[in-house]
């Protein structure tokens, strides 16, 4: 892409009530636009994030059998009512609104309920079962405060993926499964070493056990213990119980702020029993069916991405889901020329940026941005068959040739 | 994609309460759920479909420079009160919802007026005009009534392109540019010959002039008179008007049922004076930004498509937006084998039913599902080195041989 085409500009400013790093710098940058608190618009570059994130858990989630499928935002209470779910005491979240003949409904801020009772009309024998299905959606919830940028929205985009099988074991033996898929994510958006996964209470959502995937971060909201070495984690609740299972002692871990980017649910049968969700079980008995329930918050994580990696000189950004992998600055007209005839071949992997504007100033742009590699092509480096991509985290300049620059431009398109 | 991997099954009945006939079929094959009365969940085959159609759109909007961003459900009321339609007179078709301090908060059915707010972060001078973004968005519209399937929905999928300009002629060269856009989106489709650009006036949306994209479609809302020869179009309210300019008279057009597949409107610079969006212009003085806005109803076109070309059997996709291209029939040990190889190598363009079931059961699947072509692998065609390849839409069946077949799926792939 280049520059010139994009309609968003780097600012040096963003919304004075905005006090989140993580949403001063995107909306800084250009990636995301601040309709009201918690409420945030994915501009041009921010949506190509968006979209990367997606793709690798699409990748996860369709390599442990989910398959995909959207659900609905509009729900009503007869769905909701079995569990108590729909009752704004138990889950203090929910926006409603109403049909225009008074029907009230809700907006939905997760998707158990609606998937099983969904499912009754696709499940009826254990030959049926398992099964899993996600999405990606955008969920609403009408959390009391927003301060944390695109870590805690009122309105965000998430990958919820549902899991039905015909008992326990099954069950379990697939959230594990959830689990280990949920660890390879975090390690392919570039944030595993710093992942670790918690036992947790499940707030609204269980009694039973679930798990959260939290993640280092100076800008989380939780305190979690942590051993690095053996990759454990507890949260307070749970830390007693946790210390016990796991042998240590509470001297060997590390109190650390965390951001949660990820959390599943083993429901058990309890869903199924509430909302009689029954299947015929290999010796011709009625069963309930077993739910697992997985949520990663894919604008959360790049909230959490955003807010970890940056430095004083803006976003950095892994390679894996940065929305160009480099920002080529031509210098001279040669320079130039060649950056164009790059752009126009991997248009998909360079942002050239083209404005008649000083060098300085789109180093500065392309360090906001936090674009991997940021690549100059002068009339003086051509002398010498030559470009110089500086690593935007290292901030180490290496010389290639442009057959070797080229050759990873192409190894990477791909 | 196997059949035996697919949660959904086709069903002989559809809920008594669907009177359309797209959501009866769509609910029969499996592709969509009926939540409630005009919101529809998209199970995978269906989903197939609905992100076949947004490809095809995102090249034209693309070819047309528009830019993909996201924008927000959440709305606010000082967005839209400059405008005047916020008022649930002038839009009667909000959703409206609280923040927990009581703050309304709308659900937007649509977006000039968030993006022409957003622009002005971003579009200080002539030189940042003219720009085009675009967006897949969940629109919800509390419609009275919603009895048409998916055709219209309460919750569905539209695609929202905005572009901005700094004067009426640069705005009207690219609004006809975008009217072609959509023509070739059409033929794209599979609607192309039956679909045709008429005058209408905009209803909510603006007293300035707009155009109706309109498909002939039997289970339209609307009455259209057409001219095949001409490909002319005009509604009852600017029939007359229409055919003074057209040169026309009444006799020579047909009166036709048809549905709108897309709807495109000339603002011209009346929002902006509302909402004091204003650039500075080359000769240094304050304009306002003229504003074009144009829609496809992403969901609304796959129900008109299955409307309009489905038969007694079922469904009939045209290739472009299938879910899959081939349905593969294995009959025999043979058929079986060379059927789960095709299926190995090409997953994205065929469906394999690999259940142990009838060959009646599969071929009536096969139709109800609207797959273009029927593929019969047998021992018996084998021996001929062949397969019988049965079009959904003609009915005839063509035999081919192995390699035909083949160089037809590696071609498909590319």
């Amino acid at each position: 892409m280049k520059i010139s085409n994009l309609f968003t500009h780097t600012s040096k400013t963003a919304p004075a009530d905005e006090t989140s790093k993580n949403a001063q710098l995107l909306i800084r940058a250009g990636f995301v636009y601040k309709e009201m608190a918690g409420v945030y618009a994915y501009l041009p570059l921010g949506l190509r994030v968006v979209d990367k994130i997606k793709q690798i858990v699409r990748e996860e989630m369709n390599a442990v059998d989910g398959q995909e499928l959207i659900m609905t935002n509009l729900q009503d209470k007869a769905t909701w009512s079995p569990t108590g779910r729909w009752d704004d005491k138990t889950v203090d979240i929910w926006f409603k609104t109403k049909l225009q003949d008074g029907t009230e409904l809700g907006l939905a801020w997760s998707h158990e309920e609606p998937i099983l009772k969904m499912m009754q009309r696709f499940i009826h024998s254990y030959k049926d079962l398992p099964t899993s299905v996600y999405q990606f959606q955008t969920k609403l919830r009408n959390e009391l405060r927003a301060k944390s940028g695109i870590m805690r929205g009122r309105e965000f985009v998430m990958k919820d993926m549902y899991s039905l099988h015909a008992s326990q074991e099954d069950l379990d033996e697939y959230y594990s499964k959830v689990s280990d898929a949920y660890l390879k994510i975090y390690d392919r958006l570039g944030i595993g070493e710093d992942t670790f996964v918690t036992y947790a209470s499940g707030g609204a959502f269980t009694n039973k056990f679930s798990h959260e995937f939290q993640t280092i971060c100076s800008a989380g909201e939780d305190d979690i213990y942590i051993h690095r070495d053996k990759k454990l984690a507890f949260n307070e609740e749970v830390l007693e119980e946790g210390l016990r299972a796991a042998g240590v002692s509470r001297e060997e871990l590390e109190l650390v702020k965390c951001a949660e980017v990820g959390n599943i649910f083993n429901f058990g049968d309890e869903k199924s029993r509430e909302m009689g969700v029954m299947f015929t079980n290999s010796d011709n008995t009625q069963a309930p069916v077993f739910l697992g329930s997985y949520g990663v918050g894919v604008t959360r994580v790049m909230g959490v991405i955003a807010e970890k990696f940056a430095d004083d000189k803006g976003l950095v950004w892994p390679e894996a889901v940065a929305p160009f992998s480099y920002y080529l600055v031509g210098i001279g007209e040669q320079g130039s020329k060649q950056c164009s005839e790059l752009h126009d071949k991997y248009p998909e992997l360079v942002l050239w940026d083209d404005r008649d504007a000083r060098a300085g100033e789109k180093f500065a742009d392309a360090e906001l941005m936090g674009i991997p590699y940021r690549v100059v092509i002068s009339d003086k480096t051509l002398a010498d068959n030559a470009v110089e991509v500086t690593n935007r985290q290292t901030g180490e300049t290496n010389i290639l040739t442009i057959t070797e620059f080229i050759t990873k431009l192409s190894a990477a398109s791909c």
